[in-house]
């Protein structure tokens, strides 16, 4: 990559014609071009990208970037942001050991190293507003939440959740997408370790307090609850709650 | 307005140039135009409304909408937004009367039948991805979304909330969006006041786990519990919790 684009620094007409660019086979092409465009996306938002600036860093002519992208900067988006989404989707993966708070905390590292390592880009995704953003970004961008929704209902063990099973996931999970942007916006709201042990204590209080008002939750929950040996975070919740909230004697 | 457009049906080149268009005066032809859009805007998605329906249904021409919205269809999008915008704001104003949760009860009741007026419009503007959607439409709703932080840390007596105290704040926030949406697009996760009694237990849980991580949060949270009688809310909560998540003895 840099190579490449050292070799075009003092580019000039006849020397792009006789081709300074290095040979890819197609699908190697593309792919470099996608991963180049993605590292271009995550670190600045889509329009401080130009189609001229993935060309330099992939060592790769304009034209040749429009053979391969005939819709341009937007399909390159487009393109780079399928990468990052199946990326970020496999990332939920998680296998079923380990008690649940454990599981949710593995996946939430994997989650904030990836919005670590995207953040512009990231953030401007998920701030909206941007010019390359249109229903078919969107809907990739919803992928994602239904993924992480999924993965989350099979660790629950869960056939069909409820309304109000799926309201909690879906509000949680929009818990972890403002604590995402917060922590891009702000950078002070702690490191990743305790941001992680705050998503996932808020998980288990708001999974608590869903299930006063749910019995589907409240079955679930109790289940879960045997995951666990002895207290568990639920009772360790309580005896914390119950120091802050209740009147001392 | 129905009468307008019944006068227009039959409109022909000459009988337009004619005028039948009711006159009003200036600005209160502009207040109606957007009060038009906005009617048309809340229960349609932006794709779905057209210049000529808002001009039929304001009972005008559509010449007489570009004069007073040159920049047509995205320029009266826009100001039928900050029209809707003005109006939420609004909603967030709660008196310093009663205990913190029956005002954020308040507060989630009038914010709940503004979501349901402007259902379809207000689903569309918070999913994003719509072509009338741009930096200016984005940095109106985040206006909005500062006002219910503002609103919330004045109730709270905050003068300078941390990054944490904070970041609760907009994770409940985003809680709150992602409850709306959820009730529009499934509609069956219960009525509106049930939805706001959860909303409200799940904002003390939430509150009670950040004040567990930080301190400014539990000194907060500790000067709030002084406006209730005897239990309030934190009591209410662990009671409630312990039945469930404590082991039976």
């Amino acid at each position: 990559m840099t190579r490449a684009t050292a070799d075009e620094t003092p580019a000039t007409a006849p020397r792009a014609r006789r081709g300074p660019y290095r040979r890819l086979p197609v699908e190697q092409r593309r792919e470099q071009l996608i991963a180049v465009a993605l590292e271009l996306f995550s670190r600045h938002a889509p329009e401080e990208v130009s189609l001229d600036e993935v060309a330099a860093a992939a060592g790769a002519s304009r034209p040749l970037v429009y053979r391969y992208f005939p819709g341009g900067k937007q399909q390159l988006y487009e393109a780079a942001l399928r990468t990052a989404a199946s990326e970020l989707t496999r990332r939920f993966v998680e296998p079923s050991e380990g008690t649940p708070t454990e599981r949710l905390a593995h996946a939430l590292d994997r989650y904030l190293s990836f919005v670590r390592e995207h953040a512009a880009g990231y953030g401007a995704l998920l701030r909206g507003g941007s010019a390359v953003e249109t229903q078919r970004t969107t809907a990739m961008v919803d992928e994602v939440r239904r993924a992480a929704f999924t993965n989350i209902v099979e660790h629950l063990g869960v056939e069909d959740p409820g309304p109000r099973l799926g309201l909690l996931i879906r509000s949680w999970v929009a818990v972890v997408e403002a604590t995402a942007l917060t922590w891009l916006d702000e950078g002070d709201v702690g490191s990743v370790e305790s941001l992680r042990d705050w998503l996932v204590d808020e998980f288990v209080a708001m999974f608590a307090v869903t299930a006063l008002h749910d019995a589907q939750s409240a079955r679930v929950l109790r289940r879960l609850l045997t995951h666990y040996d002895g207290a568990g975070p639920g009772a360790k919740l309580i005896e914390g709650l119950g120091g802050l909230l209740l009147p001392e004697e």
